[in-house]
């Protein structure tokens, strides 16, 4: 089926210098004459548009033909667009009454409003992007962090793209020798020897397992660092969250929990976004609805990648209360707050401050008052100093969440394919493996996704993208 | 002085398909290669730009290498650009920290951020467009009405400017010649007979009344129509504001009050955008403080385009009521409100409806419950219809206030040099009023504006204009 021509204003919405109304299809360029004209008398039946070449003019309303906006336009030829096929672009003042006024022309002229992410759609329809250069459309929009827009750009570019399709060409041509394999049995004793499969899947579950460490390391230079604050109630926690958000407050946004009970803020720490969560307080209760919250806190702390373990300052606490609530291999940083409270108190007097059970005093220390706002910058170092540890120079070629599900579903039927190649295994069974990881690369990038993937990328991009 | 070259984003604020970055100045051209480049790989420094041309490719972080986003440039060089100077513009996804981040790059490579409206001031100040079209700029991004977007369009394209221009140049050739009869009064006896200078004077006279007459006919399509709704207390003034206001609240803005105790609301009915304002109950009072209210509250209506004067049915009103609030000659409804208090009440039996004076009697009237929200839809086709009696196909151009004041003293001057010319009065004198009269011309189209009259209209602007 032939597409049909879309237009969508493509610039933010509100008021501002500049404005894009964007138009794609095959009859764009045929539009244009309808409502645009080079001088302000009227539209220019007989206009001669030469591809990428920006032209200045007007735009007329079709049926008062009064002039709407001085103007800029410019004509894509396909396949040389944004969706690879004839896009025009107007360039308006950004007035939301004037852009709104100009894209009734264009719908009036023969287009209809696009819907979000459709020009993206379009582009990958087309061919010209793969999915993880679309993904990366949106990851650019969004990127709130120097960390994100680098990984975005990056896969923008195709690096993921390029990576992915690497490995599946592997698989592919191993495929096309099973295959052959079976259709000629006689023919082609031996094409595929064990060995030489091995080393293929090998080769290409190498890549994948490279992906998801890659993943596991630095995901959340896109997705966020989870920092969960936790300890016994009262110890200061919510002061604590306002604290560290309200420095950086214009950035922060609020996303809904993933429990109940927990809101969770996003913060900018030095380039890093964090996750910063505060968490019910931690104690032996009989009421079950208290419990259940603290079961969830938990749950929620074992998800985290950084913990705020806090105390007060005056107040003891055992090695048992910080192993009931943090699962051992989590990192932690044990925050003592309210060192107000023992400030000028000498050694054993009252109040004074309590010691530390030996394994709670090898943790990472920092001492706070949430109250008098002190020792709060040396608890964000510390905290971007964990969180980087584990980096080093991190690959640019960062897979999402989508990716790692499909290379974890992928690296399973590798090995499955790995031990079938070792045992003997027939080449109808090899080939189904090697297939299936073969498509799931392919849904990475979108070689071989359903409607169902392609609707839920597109369907979360702003109109007019 | 050799202007610098300035940057800024030129759309919207926010998150969309496209953005755009837009440079202006000597060194726009030359910034371009420091961090764009054709390909993933890095800048192209041997790059050949064609002006007028779109190109694919990226901008690269300037200390890192890394690319920051895939774009589109195009450059337009002088004359042929907004600002007549050359000029770039990168098209970029519309991500805040992507936009931000290819500016940062811009202004390390040697541009500074712009001011607010300062591409369009260099537009000026380079004579591509004169300050009505600069000003039509601003009044095409604001515009919230069909009449406003007409009348700021063909402002935009110059119908203003050529008017006044056209006006000012009768001035000037007139004021060349009483010059020269000044300087050579022997050689040139009779070169401006009086009679020749009263025509030409006369002709300015009645171009610079009729915009005068325009203005009064039609510029609330761009500034819109006071409507005031002014009665004695408890007679529902406030609850039928709301009533008109509630169906259009998407549209609704706050403008602060020219007075304490009003706040004007902005209301867009069938195209035409509507000031309402609620006026302070008339009632005869001895608070000092109540009696300032009703005198702003008088003044108020004195300077409305539409009185919207209320009563209630079950409430008798006398003539002096209308007369001691409302002036003579406006146009006023009768808004008789509260008639469900009245309703199934037979003629006679207490709380009827009250008769009304023969005077009052003869005013468009309509009967609302603000209670139950009854008639409020025929009170807007009477506001409507009463608003467009008598503009008729009103011109497109349009002056606006500022304008008006010049177009207003400029007919003082003319006035004098007419009376001038017909009383015989001395060159000297007559070229003096003349001159004057060109120079308040020439303010409204910037020839003779002041710098504090570019910096008002400018410092309007908004960022990347």
């Amino acid at each position: 089926m032939k597409p049909d021509t879309i237009a969508a204003i493509a610039t933010p919405p509100g008021r501002g210098g500049i404005g894009i109304i964007r138009i794609s299809g095959p009859k764009a360029l045929g539009l244009v004459p309808r409502f645009f004209g080079t001088t302000p008398v009227g539209p220019s039946p007989d206009l001669t548009l030469v591809s990428h070449t920006m032209v200045h003019g007007y735009i007329f309303d079709i049926k008062t033909g009064y002039v709407i906006d001085e103007v800029l336009l410019v004509t894509m030829e396909a396949p040389r667009s944004y969706t690879a096929e004839d896009v025009v672009e107007i360039q308006s003042h950004a007035g939301h009454l004037a852009m709104a006024t100009i894209l009734d022309q264009v719908v009036s002229a023969g287009a209809r409003i696009a819907e979000p992410g459709e020009f993206t759609k379009r582009a990958f329809l087309n061919g010209r992007i793969d999915l993880t250069q679309a993904e990366a459309v949106a990851d650019i929009i969004n990127a709130r962090t120097a960390g994100a827009l680098k990984i975005a750009a990056a896969q923008g570019t195709g690096e993921l793209k390029d990576a992915i399709h690497g490995a599946r060409e592997i698989l592919i041509e191993l495929l096309a020798l099973l295959e052959a394999a079976i259709d000629f049995p006689d023919e082609t004793q031996d094409l595929v020897p064990s060995d030489q499969g091995i080393v293929r899947v090998k080769q290409v579950l190498t890549a994948c397992e490279k992906f998801i460490q890659t993943y596991e390391e630095a995901h959340f230079l896109r997705d966020g660092i989870k920092l969960a604050i936790c300890g016994p109630p009262n110890v200061g926690k919510s002061s604590l969250m306002n604290r560290l958000l309200q420095k950086e407050r214009s950035i922060v946004t609020e996303l809904p929990g993933t429990t109940r009970d927990l809101i969770e803020e996003t913060l900018n720490i030095n380039g890093i976004t964090f996750l910063v969560s505060d968490t019910a307080g931690m104690h032996q209760t009989d009421d079950l609805v208290e419990r259940i919250g603290i079961e969830r806190a938990k749950k929620h702390i074992a998800a985290s990648d950084l913990i705020l373990f806090m105390k007060g300052a005056d107040k003891e606490i055992s090695e048992s209360e910080l192993q009931s609530i943090v699962p051992k291999d989590k990192k932690v940083i044990l925050v003592i707050n309210k060192i107000d409270l023992i400030e000028g108190k000498t050694a054993g007097s009252a109040g004074v401050e309590k010691s530390l059970p030996p394994t709670l005093a090898q943790l990472p220390q920092v001492r706070i008052s949430a109250l008098k706002n002190t020792g709060i910058d040396h608890l964000r170092k510390t905290i971007t100093r964990l969180s980087m540890e584990n980096i080093g120079e991190a690959s640019s070629v960062v897979p999402n969440l989508r990716h790692r599900t499909a290379l974890k579903r992928a690296i399973k039927s590798l090995k499955t394919a790995e031990a079938g190649f070792l045992n003997g295994q027939n080449e109808e069974t090899l080939a189904l493996d090697i297939r299936r990881a073969a498509d799931l690369l392919g849904e990475i990038t979108g070689n071989t996704a359903g409607i169902d993937i392609l609707d839920t990328i597109f369907s979360n991009f702003c109109i007019g993208k």
